[in-house]
C-alpha cells in the first residue's frame, strides 16, 4: 500500500495499460458528428467495463445530449472522497488529407501514441484510471475514488452539468481531479490555477435574394462577405489585439503583480513556443506579455469564414449570404451569457438595415481559478513533484473547461487541474499525439495524489 | 433587301430561333470545368454549323486554353465590313440546389427563356446570328459581316486575345459588334459607351505549420484568418466605399460633369434597382452617386473567403491557413498589370513576417471607353431606336469583357457595345434568364445595324 509499490505496478503494467489505451482509440468517439453516436456510446461502455473490472459501481446519466457515467468506489464513508473527471469524446478529424497515418488506427512511434484523442483527452484520461488500478491493486484504496465521465465535452458542452443538481449527492466529494490540460515541457510538471471561459457564436449574414454578378452590382451594394469582415473589425483591433466589444472588459479581473511575476518566471519561452507551431514570431494584446495574452487575457477569435465563391479558379460572384464563426475566450469574472448579449446587440447595430443576420449560440464555459493556498490544491502540487521527480510549476491555461465551473459550483470542492499534454501535441488538429512519457506521469501522478490526500486525512486524525 | 422584310421574318421565324436556341442552351459548356470540355466544343461547333448553313466560310482558332471560331461572308471587298463578337461557354452552375429548373435544361415559363448562358452569352449572341440570318434571307447582306466567337470567356478570358496578333487580316474590320452587356429595362435600349476593366487574384496566407487549438494558442498567434480580413480592411474602406491601395486612383479619370448628368438622367433608379435583388437599400462610394460607383468607378471586391472551419457545429480552431479571392473593377486609365503591382507590393508589406503569402493571379481586362461622336456608334444608336422604337439611351457598364480593349487596340475599329440583358437577369449565378423580348429585340437590332452601315456607305459614296 506504498506509493513506491504503485510507482512499480505503473512501471510493469505500462504495456498492457497502452495497449488498452489503443484499443480505447481505436473507437472513432466524435461527438459532433450523429453518425458517431454509437462509437461514442461504445467508448463510454469501455470505461464502464474498465472501471468496474476494478470493483466500481457505475450509472449511467442521461442527457439531452450524450451522456454522462459515474463510478464510485466508496471504501471508508469517513474517508476523503477524491472525483476524476474525464471525456471519451474526440474532436472531429477533417482535414482527413493532412494526417500522417489515419486518426482512429493509433500508432506509437518515436516514444508517441499517434491517433485522435491520444492527448485530448482519452490518453490523459486513462493514464489517470491506469494510476487508480495501481493504488487499487497494490493494496486498498486509500481514499474514496469517484469518476464522472462525458462522452459529449467536444460537441454540446453544456448538457453534463446540466444534470448535476439531479446527482448532488452522488457528486459529494471533498476534491476534484481533472487532466484535461498540459505541462509546459517534462521537466515542468505544471498544476493549472485558471482556465479561460468560452462563448462561440456563428453568424450568417444574408444580402441579396441571390448571389450577383460582381461587375454589375460592384460598388453598389452591400456584399455580405465584406460586411463579415467590417462586423469582425469592429469586434477586434488587430494592431492591440483589443476586443472592441463595447463594456467587454467591464467584469475582467486583472493578473495581479504576483500572478503576473509567477508567468514571467514559468518556464515559458516565446521563441521556442514560436517555432513549435512554425511561425516566426507570437503576437500578443498591447499591454501584456505573450504568455498573459494567452493565459489570463480574454480574446475574440475568427474560427471560420465562409462566403462567396472558393473553389477552384474564379468566379466573379457577390454571394447573398456568408458566415463567420467567432469565439471568446473570457477570463474571471466575465459571464459568458452576459457577453453574448454584449455581442448580438452590437453586430445588430452594426449591421442595422444593410442585411439581415441570424445568430446561432454554440458552447458556452465559464472562466475559473482556484485558490492555490487550499490543502487539496498543495496535495497536487506535492503529487506532480512526486510523480515527475521534479518541482512543480504552477501557471494559467488559455483553453476552457466548461465543465469546471459547474462542477465546482455544485461540489463546493477544489478542482485540481494537472493534466499531461504537451504544447505540440495538435489537440483538434491532424496528427494528434501523446508523448508515452506523459501518458506515464499521469498515471503516476493520479497514484501520487490518492497517497498524498489519504496521508493528510490520517495526519488531520492523528493531531 | 429593306429592314422591315428582315424585321418580318424575324418575327415569322421567332419560334424557330428559340428552338435552336434552345438546343444550344442544352450544350453545358462550362469552360471553368475541365471535364465539361467536350461540351464546350460542341458549343463551338453548333454556332460552325449553323453559320456554314448561312454561307459563311469558318475557321477554329486554337489558343493555349480553349479554341475561338472565325467566320466570314465577304460579299464585296469594298463594302463596310462589321465584326460581330460572342462566346459560347458559360458559368458554372453551383450552388446547384437554388436553381429552380435543372441549368441545362431549358424552359420557357413567363416569357423568359430560363437557363445556365440563357442572357451570357448564348441568348443575346444567338439574336445576333438571328438577326443576320433575317438580312441574309431577305436580300443579299448589304455589308461583309465576320464572326468572332470565343468559348473561354468565362474561364481564362485572355487566351483568345492572344492569338489575335496571328489573325490581323482575319480581323480587319469597320466595326466591332459586340452585345455582351445590358439594357436597364425593354423602355430603354441602351448603347454601352464604358467597361469597367478588372485584375482578380487570389490571395493565400499561411501560418501556422498546422491547425491550432484556439484556447491553447488564442491571443498569442497571428491568426491567417483574421490576417486576411485585415489585411482587406487595409485594402478598402467599408464606410467610404474608397480603395486604400497606395496609388490605386493615380490613374483614375474623373467622369466630366456632361457623363455626370448623363448618368443621372438615365433610366436608373435606385429603389427599384434595390428591390430587384431583395435588399433595403443600395450602397455607394462617397463623393459619387449609386449608378456612378457601379459603373464609371473602380472598386475592390471580395469574391470569396475560406478558412478555418465552417461545417456543422463550431470547432475552436485556428486554421493554419486562409484564403481570400479578391477582385479590382478598373476604370480608364488604370492598368490592370500596375493595378496588380500595387496590390502585391502592399499585401506582402502587411503581411510582412506575421505569416507567409501566396498570390494566384486571375484573369486581367483593360477597361474600355468608347467614342460617341463615332460614326459607326452613332449607327448603333440608330439602330437601336429601330429594333425597339425607342430612342435610345447611352450608358456606362459596371462589368468587364475582357475582349473588348485588346480587340479595339489590334482592329483600330470602334467597339460598339449594345447588349440586351435585363438586370435581373441572374448572371453568373442561380436560375439565369432572358426575356424573349430581349432576344426579339437583339435579332432587330443586329438586322437594323447592318442595313444602317450599308446605308451611310451609300451615303458617302453619293455624296
Amino acid at each position: 500500500m506504498s506509493l513506491s509499490a504503485a510507482f512499480d505496478y505503473i512501471e510493469k503494467n505500462e504495456k498492457r495499460f497502452v495497449d488498452e489505451l489503443l484499443a480505447f482509440l481505436r473507437i472513432p468517439s466524435i461527438s459532433a458528428h450523429k453518425e458517431r453516436d454509437a462509437d461514442v456510446l461504445a467508448a463510454l461502455d469501455f470505461d464502464r467495463k474498465k472501471l468496474e473490472s476494478l470493483g466500481f459501481r457505475t450509472e449511467v446519466w442521461p442527457t439531452r445530449s450524450h451522456p454522462g457515467l459515474f463510478a464510485e468506489k466508496i471504501v471508508d464513508p469517513d474517508a476523503p472522497t477524491v472525483l476524476i473527471y474525464g471525456h471519451v469524446d474526440v474532436q472531429p478529424v477533417d482535414p482527413l488529407d493532412q494526417w500522417k497515418i489515419p486518426p482512429f488506427e493509433p500508432e506509437i512511434r518515436d516514444g508517441k501514441i499517434w491517433a485522435r484523442g491520444a492527448d485530448d483527452n482519452k490518453g490523459q484520461h486513462y493514464s489517470q484510471i491506469a494510476g487508480v488500478e495501481a493504488v487499487a491493486r497494490t493494496g486498498t484504496l486509500p481514499v474514496n475514488v469517484k469518476f464522472i465521465i462525458e462522452s459529449d465535452e467536444e460537441y454540446d458542452g453544456e448538457a453534463m452539468a446540466e444534470v448535476f443538481p439531479q446527482h448532488r449527492e452522488a457528486l459529494r466529494c471533498d476534491a476534484a481531479m481533472i487532466a484535461d490540460s498540459q505541462i509546459p515541457d517534462l521537466e515542468h510538471p505544471a498544476l493549472t490555477t485558471s482556465l479561460r471561459g468560452i462563448q462561440a457564436v456563428e453568424i450568417e449574414i444574408r444580402g441579396p435574394a441571390g448571389d450577383l454578378h460582381s461587375g454589375e452590382w460592384g460598388g453598389m451594394t452591400f456584399e455580405p462577405l465584406d460586411l463579415v469582415r467590417w462586423v469582425i473589425q469592429n469586434l477586434r483591433d488587430f494592431e492591440t489585439g483589443k476586443v472592441l466589444l463595447p463594456g467587454f472588459y467591464d467584469d475582467v479581473i486583472e493578473p495581479t503583480a504576483e500572478e503576473r511575476r509567477a508567468i514571467a518566471a514559468g518556464p515559458w519561452d516565446d521563441t521556442r513556443a514560436a517555432k513549435s507551431i512554425g511561425v516566426k514570431r507570437l503576437s500578443h494584446e498591447k499591454g501584456y506579455t505573450v504568455r498573459e495574452s494567452g493565459t489570463v487575457r480574454p480574446t475574440l477569435q475568427v474560427n471560420g469564414i465562409h462566403g462567396g465563391y472558393t473553389g477552384e479558379g474564379f468566379k466573379t460572384v457577390i454571394g447573398a449570404s456568408a458566415r463567420a464563426k467567432i469565439s471568446m475566450r473570457l477570463v474571471p469574472n466575465q459571464d459568458p451569457e452576459r457577453i453574448y448579449q454584449l455581442f448580438e446587440r452590437r453586430v445588430r447595430e452594426l449591421v442595422g438595415d444593410m442585411a439581415s443576420i441570424e445568430f446561432r449560440r454554440f458552447g458556452a464555459g465559464r472562466p475559473f481559478r482556484t485558490e492555490l493556498s487550499n490543502p487539496y490544491v498543495q496535495a497536487g502540487v506535492k503529487a506532480l513533484a512526486e510523480a515527475f521527480g521534479k518541482p512543480a510549476v504552477v501557471m494559467g491555461m488559455g483553453g476552457s473547461i466548461p465543465i469546471v465551473a459547474p462542477l465546482a459550483d455544485l461540489t463546493g470542492a477544489p478542482c485540481v487541474l494537472a493534466g499531461f499534454g504537451l504544447p505540440g501535441d495538435n489537440l483538434h488538429a491532424p496528427n494528434e499525439h501523446f508523448p508515452l512519457a506523459c501518458f506515464r506521469g499521469g498515471a503516476r501522478y493520479a497514484a501520487a495524489y490518492l497517497h498524498e490526500v489519504a496521508s493528510r486525512a490520517r495526519a488531520r486524525v492523528a493531531r
